[in-house]
Formats: structure tokens, sequence, C-alpha cells
């Protein structure tokens, strides 16, 4: 049996194992793993720098180094994270409906786990301890399958979780790491309908777009974000500039960063000049239409009428429209259900986008940046779906649950 | 453009237009629809007879055939739930939760519409009418592909839909039926992306496979039922008879009937042959393991240790377990996760079994035929979902909907 198939049919048993632990036992569990991986930590960081050796030869970038790099203060984090999750609410066991009826059938909608989670994910090994834990407190098994840039650091923290699950009351296989990073394990998990109830993919647009295009198993799609800030003709002056460079500058490499600025043509008469001077003087290289070109020194031409592609630094496009119907519009066809938003100062405006937007999240006067199961106060984030089913937008706890029909009689049939 | 991206676009477009479309215009256009089936009775009714025509001249089983077959009383059970639905609370727009953060930021969770749902079916014509309704109460479009043993039904029954949205305030596009069946408007649809939001396909085993194999939208997978009955030690024995012979007798062709028993090996000592001899009486044709056979005259072998196939008739096998651990291995093993009972006085055997079998609808002392949407008080039902992402059990209007978040603020950005 291959590496992939062995660990999913372990992982399923583990699931099954896992749904008689209590809350207590879970969250012990997860002390476990926190104190391990904070004793560990010389092993982890040793294991680590083996990743960086072998990236900088391989000539990774400086930006996807940071993301493999761990150092004490990161590990620092993940243990305290840990000691957050387990302060939250278990899902698991909720009561969401009960119904009784006239035969005598009571039927009670229960929240339970959704068994077997697998997670592909690519560079940042803080993925593996998220993904771990989030699982374990949901009480899902979880296969993790990293990237090989990380894979002797994936491989450390696995090595201290399993040591943490060993003394706890929860099965040591409940958490899987595949080792073997090869071509061939991805494509396995992707069709490892037997053993997986969905699978999840975090990372770049090229391994989303593959797992939906190739998974026959029930995918969550993540991350990719091409969003957008549309700026009305009423749109406060300062709070536009505001929300546009925090949504571009903050953090441009996310996915709830920002692309495109649509203006309203007025606006953009009266501001546009000065908000695009402002983006250049911090270093954001300003794309746009011919209108914004010429209007507006140091501004390059939209190529090809690309309004899709996410820069994912700084880098952004300026488009014009005459009123929100073309926002919408625009939105509609090249965004990717992220994240949206309109400033405006006019109520009914700002109802038609957010009603009309097609998107996960939907802001009025705020930046596209608060999207984060933190910020929503979800406590804890494994991805943020930008497909309609099941989840939308960021997934905290109960993105890792299902329900389950329990129904109670004294002998009914159906007549 | 082929016809299913033609169609495609045209419903994604009408999905916009839904999204300001009142509770009182989608039921005044239900209203119509309901009205327009009546009065068009004669023309859908001789449509249905030259499929019937067609279909006898194919050899098509009396079975087939009655799945096609529509005649007065049914297209009037057409209407009648329709006005049933018109009833039902309209999921569109409730506020989910709220959230108050202290920066000022208003999160407010709202059930939507998903957008565009393609339905791809077998045989029954009704599905072209429960899949259009269902979806014009929930604000979505829907593409329907059915099948070309019931295409000029399909095709009568959609003209009546649209004569009838005519009439409305909402657009005719909300309903489109795709009228090539040939294989390759279905493979195009499950590759759909731009314009579907969700594929359900309802029909056979194969067709579910296919789909699920096939498609890069994302699916909700249906109906199959590999369902099982387990009569513990301490059953009382009538209450076993009763509900055994409902769930496999009452309507055998259905996935929420029963392929397999399991009986606890004391129990069958002292009441397996007369519980094998009155499903014998009823016409059903019993396999068992070998104890089985050597006990109950008239029993074959069960063959190639298949305990997987759906019957879907008057066929079921008998499995001798010693305990309840067994039981849930087995039906864990080889069941479809839709639903499972468990017969029992001893009340932990019952906790256990509901806890750790794996389904969508666990039942402790009643019939596995109750899993329905009706039954079950949700008013209607689009499918029964047999995955655990996004729903789960029968679908009602609530699983034709998602989510989407709206952010109020004055000016927030991320600190």
């Amino acid at each position: 049996m291959s590496e992939v198939k062995s660990k999913g049919l372990a992982a399923k048993q583990a699931s099954y194992q896992l749904i008689n632990c209590t809350t207590e036992q879970k969250n012990a569990a997860l002390a476990l793993v926190a104190a391990q991986l904070t004793a560990d930590h010389q092993m982890i960081l040793s294991a680590n720098e083996q990743d960086l050796a072998e990236g900088k030869a391989n000539g990774l970038s400086e930006a996807m180094l940071d993301r493999i790099m761990l150092n004490e203060q990161r590990i620092q984090g993940m243990a305290e994270g840990i000691l957050q999750l387990i302060q939250l609410n278990d899902p698991i066991g909720e009561t969401l409906e009960t119904i009784e009826k006239e035969n005598g059938l009571r039927i009670e909608t229960k929240r339970v786990s959704i068994g077997v989670v697998g997670m592909i994910y690519e560079a940042r090994p803080n993925v593996t301890v998220d993904a771990a834990t989030l699982a374990i407190k949901t009480g899902n098994a979880v296969i993790l399958r990293g990237s090989s840039s990380a894979k002797h650091s994936n491989l450390a923290l696995m090595n201290s979780i399993h040591a943490a699950l060993e003394k706890s009351d929860l099965p040591k296989d409940a958490v899987q790491l595949i080792e073997d990073t090869s071509r061939e394990t991805a494509k396995e998990l992707f069709r490892l309908n037997d053993y997986l109830d969905v699978l999840i993919p975090r990372g770049g647009k090229t391994l989303i777009e593959t797992v939906v295009r190739e998974a026959t198993v029930p995918v969550i799609q993540t991350g990719a974000g091409n969003c957008h800030v549309f700026i009305d003709e009423s749109a406060e002056v300062e709070m536009a500039e505001n929300i546009v460079l925090n949504a571009k500058i903050q953090r441009p490499s996310v996915c709830n960063a920002i692309e495109t600025i649509i203006i309203h043509k007025n606006w953009f008469t009266a501001h546009g000049s000065a908000l695009v001077a402002k983006l250049q003087e911090q270093g954001v290289e300003v794309f746009g239409e011919e209108m914004v070109v010429q209007t507006c020194p140091g501004v390059k031409r939209v190529a090809d009428e690309d309004w899709s592609t996410e820069f994912l630094g700084l880098a952004i496009r300026v488009k014009i429209v005459s009123n929100v119907e073309e926002a919408i519009e625009h939105i509609n066809r090249y965004g990717t259900q992220h994240s949206e938003a309109i400033i405006t100062m006019n109520k009914q405006h700002a109802e038609q986008f957010l009603a009309r937007v097609d998107a996960a999240a939907v802001y009025h006067n705020a930046s596209t940046r608060f999207t984060d199961g933190f910020e929503f106060g979800y406590g804890a984030e494994i991805g943020i779906s930008t497909q309609k089913l099941h989840a939308r937008g960021p997934m905290g706890l109960k993105a890792l649950t299902t329900s389950k029909i329990m129904i109670f009689g004294e002998g009914q049939i159906r007549g």
C-alpha cells in the first residue's frame, strides 16, 4: 500500500476513535502539543535551517525564504496560538435543530466532526501546526501534504506533535504528514475518496486551480483574491485615500489586499491625481486606463485589458466608471468573490453594491484587509473560502464540522 | 457559443437580476407557474405520450416507463406542490449572525442565494418542475439537463414555465433547459465553472459517480443508499419485524430503503427464521452468510462478499454479528452514509451506534424510510445529500442558499 493510502486508512480509523474523545481530552492534547513544540524548539530550528540552506542553494527568492523561515519568536507564536485555541468553545455536539413530529419521532440535528480533512499547502511550515491543532480541536483526523521546500521543518514539527499525542488520550494517527513530497502523492490525495472527506488547498493560484481541476474528493477552494475598492462620486476624500492606501500597502502579499481601484469619473477628476501620487510616493506602481495615463504622471497603461492578475505586491490598477452599476459589473466580471469595498456617503449606492456584488465579504466604508477569521472574531482560521458551498469567507472552527441527523423512535414505520 | 455556454451566461445574468426580486414577486411567479401547468396539461400530456411511445419502441422497462409517465393526477400534484412551496418561509435575507467590533465595525452574515444551480437528472420529468420552482423560491437561476428519454415532456414543461415567467416580474432566463441531451452537453456542464456555482446530480449510481469523477464545478453528491437495519440482541421482536418489513418493502426502489439486515447472533438464533420467512412471504429474495443459508430455507449465499450492491428492488442480504461494534464496523465499511438504523432496548448501544455510525441520518427504533425532506418537516426537497460538506441528508430550501458577510464601517483601516 502506498504512503498516501496507508496514512489515509490510518487517519480514517483514527477519526472513528476521535468521536469518543471529550472536549477535555482534546484540550489536554492541545496543551501537550504547545508544550512539546516549545520543548523541541532547537530540533525544529535546526531542521528549518536545513530547509533554508537547501532553499538558498536552489535559488529561492527572499520572500519565499521568509515564508519558510522559523525562529524562536515564531515557534513561541505557534504555542501561544494553541493556548488561545484551547479557550475557544468546542463546536462539536451542539444541537442545531430539534423537531418533534406528530407520530412521536424526535429528529435532532447535531454538529459533528467532518471525519478526515486533507490539507495541501506550500512553503509556510506554520500551516502544519495550524491545521493539526484546528483538526484536533474539532475532532477531525487530518492528512497534511506540505511542499518539499519546507520538508525538514514539517517533519520536525510532526515529530513534535506526535510526541505530544503519544502522551495524550488521542490517537497518534489523528495527525499524519505525507513525507514524500513528489507530485504523485499530491495526485493520489486528489483522488483519495475512500478516506478523505474534504481537501483544502492553501497556496498560490496554480496549486488551487490544479486541485479544483483534478480532485474528485470534495474541495474547499481558498485564497485567490483579486479584490477591489470602488470610490463612488460622494466618497469622503480622506476616508477613500486612507482605505485605498491601507488595503494596498499594509500587507500587499495577502489575498485580502486590493489589486484595482475603481473610481467614479467625477471623483477622479477632482481627487484622482492626488490619490495616484500618494500611492506612488509609497512605492506603488500604478497602471490605468487611457484617461488615467493622460492625467497622472508615471502611470502605465493596463496591458491587454488584463484586469485579473493578482499582483500580490506594490502595484495597482485604476479603472474609471460612470456609475455604481458599472463598478458592480466590473467586479462581478473580474473579481474572485473574496472581498470588495465601496466608499460612499450615498446609502442607496452602498445597499446596491453590498446586495449585488458577488463576493464572500462586502464592505461599506472600510478596508478589505479585515477579511480574516481573527478580525471577524472567529478566534481561528483554517483558510478563506472563495466558493459558495459549505463555508464562505474566513473559515473558523465551524467550517471543520458537518451535521448529522439523529432520529429517536419507538418503532415508527412509514405509512 | 454552444447551447450550454450561452444558457450558462444567460442564467448568470438572470441570477444577478433575481437578487432584486422580493419574496412577493417570487411567490407571484410561482403561482403563475402552477396555473400555467394546469392550463397547459393537454400539451404536456401529449408531449409525454411521445416520450412513452419512443421509450416503448426503444425497449425501456416498465419501471422506467412509469418514471417517465405523466397523467392528469401527476400534473395536478405538481401544481399543488407549488402552492405548498409558496406557503414556506423565504430563507433569503435572514441575518445569521451580527458581530459589533470594538473598532465600530458591524459584521452581518446574511443568507443569500447561491447564484446558478445546475441539475442533471434522469427520466422523471417532475424533477424539472421541482428544481425550477425550488430555485425560483430561493432566488437562484437554474440550468436543467434532463435525459433524452423524457425530452419531449421536459421541453413542454419548460415552455409552460417560461410562459408563466413572461407574465411575472422575474427574468425568463432564470430557468433554462438544455435541449441537446447528448453526452457532450453533460460534459460541458461538468466544467462550466465560469457560470455554475453548484451542480446537483439526481439519478442512478453511474450518473452520480461520473459527475463526481469528472466535474470541476462544486458538486453535491446525492442519492446512493446502501442502507442497513441492525437488530441488536435486545431488540423487541415485533418492532424489529415491522421496521425491517417497512424499510425493505414499502417502496423498495428508493434510496432510503434497506439492502442489508445486520442481526445479533442471539436474536437470529431465536427469531431469525421467522423474520426471513416473513420477508419471503412478501416476495423478497433473501441472501445470507453461510449460517443464514443453513438455518433458513430458500436463502441464497451472498455472492463474492458483495455487501455493497443496492438492489433497489425486492431483495435483501442478512449479516450476522456478535456485538454492536461489529455492526458499526460493517456499516462504516460498506454503507453509503445515507440512513442507518439500530433496533434495540439497550440505550447505551443505541448511543454508541448513533454517535459512531458515519451517516447523514441515524435512527434508533424507527424505519430508515423517514429520511425525506417532507417527513422531516422541511416542506421541500431538492435531493438527499450523502456528502458532508454544505448540506447533509434531505436538502430543503436552506440547502439552496449560501451566506455573505456585509461589513459596515466609517472609514476603518487595519492597524
